[in-house]
């Protein structure tokens, strides 16, 4: 295979793919559209013999977006509930102003914390990583999160080295994106890592995308005062 | 009010706003979605009392999406069918392979047509700009397109002056950007001319997006060979 000589890491996150990988990505009422459609978007472009997407929520059906100020925006279609969600090599979990609510479901925490275990990477874009924090997946590692919104994060992982410049963090098979738009540069790093750098420019040109391919470039670190 | 000093152009586009502007979203079977989902996440982070959205398509309720390689994909809901969409003060149209069959679809291209009469501005992100052409409201305007399928859009629009190194052009009221990600970077010139330079800072700030606000800046000029 063409991405043969990857070696394993202590994670085993990089194992050279042999069949098509299952991209899971949960949704909740009131995400942040971007932080999953810039993502999602990216990993669209991957061919569809090398990658499946999952779109998963509590329950299948519509899921409303939001923004600040906006509850209850423009509806997507989750394919999957929690219960008959497909094995998942990777789950992204995006943030939103619906991430509050999120970290009192204790239904979703227990599925990410379970879904996670099995998977070859966890990712997280923006506040989703209070999520990965409070369902205990980022102990003793170091993550980022969403600038202007550092503490809602911080107070859900005391065990996590939280990283106040960085546009994403890869701490083993789990990776931390800053703010909504990180969440697509870190995308494409993850797809370099899993089918290799040529792939990722393949896909960020194919979208017209200036991909910022250097985790500790970090335009927005100013915005933690 | 806080914009109340711009100028009435020749298509009336940038009076001052003095109520909720209403952004219509055209969804098709096989859209791209970071032509819909990058543009909607900016126009997201204005003010609800300032910009409402509406997601519609021939017909409302979920509508799939794709990529080259990729029919079916990760689905979305439109809320309003064709025929009772509400009035639009912005039109945007996005691209992707479902373009091609759209291209086809008269009932489409009639509302497209209606619409935009109707609309202060109207917008294309990537191979939307085809779908503009073929419904004759790109005739002696400057546009452009996605780069790397330049020839869909030439093909429908003789009578236009295509521009191969743009981002995005603003010919009057008509508005096209370059591929897939150019379209957010176009979004948030809109945002700027409908509410400010301010508001579309601040939108590009909480989205932790690296705004490039100079559409004659374009990397991917060189995929036209």
């Amino acid at each position: 295979m063409a991405q043969g000589s990857g070696q394993d890491t202590k994670d085993g996150a990089d194992a050279p793919v042999d069949r098509a990988l299952t991209l899971g990505v949960l949704l909740y009422p009131d995400f942040e559209l971007l932080d999953v459609y810039g993502p999602v978007e990216m990993f669209m472009n991957v061919p569809p013999d090398r990658l499946r997407i999952a779109m998963i929520a509590e329950e299948a059906g519509p899921v409303a977006s939001g923004a600040v100020g906006r509850s209850g925006g423009p509806k997507v279609v989750a394919d999957y509930g929690l219960d008959n969600a497909p094995h998942l090599d990777i789950l992204l979990v995006p943030g939103g102003t619906g991430t509050m609510p999120a970290l009192q479901n204790e239904r979703l925490l227990t599925w990410i914390r379970e879904r996670a275990a099995a998977a070859r990477i966890v990712a997280s874009v923006c506040t989703g990583s209070a999520l990965l924090a409070k369902a205990g997946l980022l102990d003793e590692r170091k993550a980022t999160t969403n600038k202007a919104y550092f503490e809602i994060a911080v107070a859900e992982g005391p065990g996590t080295e939280w990283l106040g410049r960085a546009r994403w963090v890869e701490d083993g098979n789990v990776v931390t994106s800053s703010g909504v738009s990180a969440g697509i540069d870190m995308s494409l790093a993850l797809i370099a890592r899993l089918f290799g750098t040529e792939m990722a420019e393949q896909v960020a040109e194919g979208t017209e995308y200036v991909w910022s391919n250097d985790p500790s470039n970090d335009p927005f670190a100013r915005l933690l005062g």
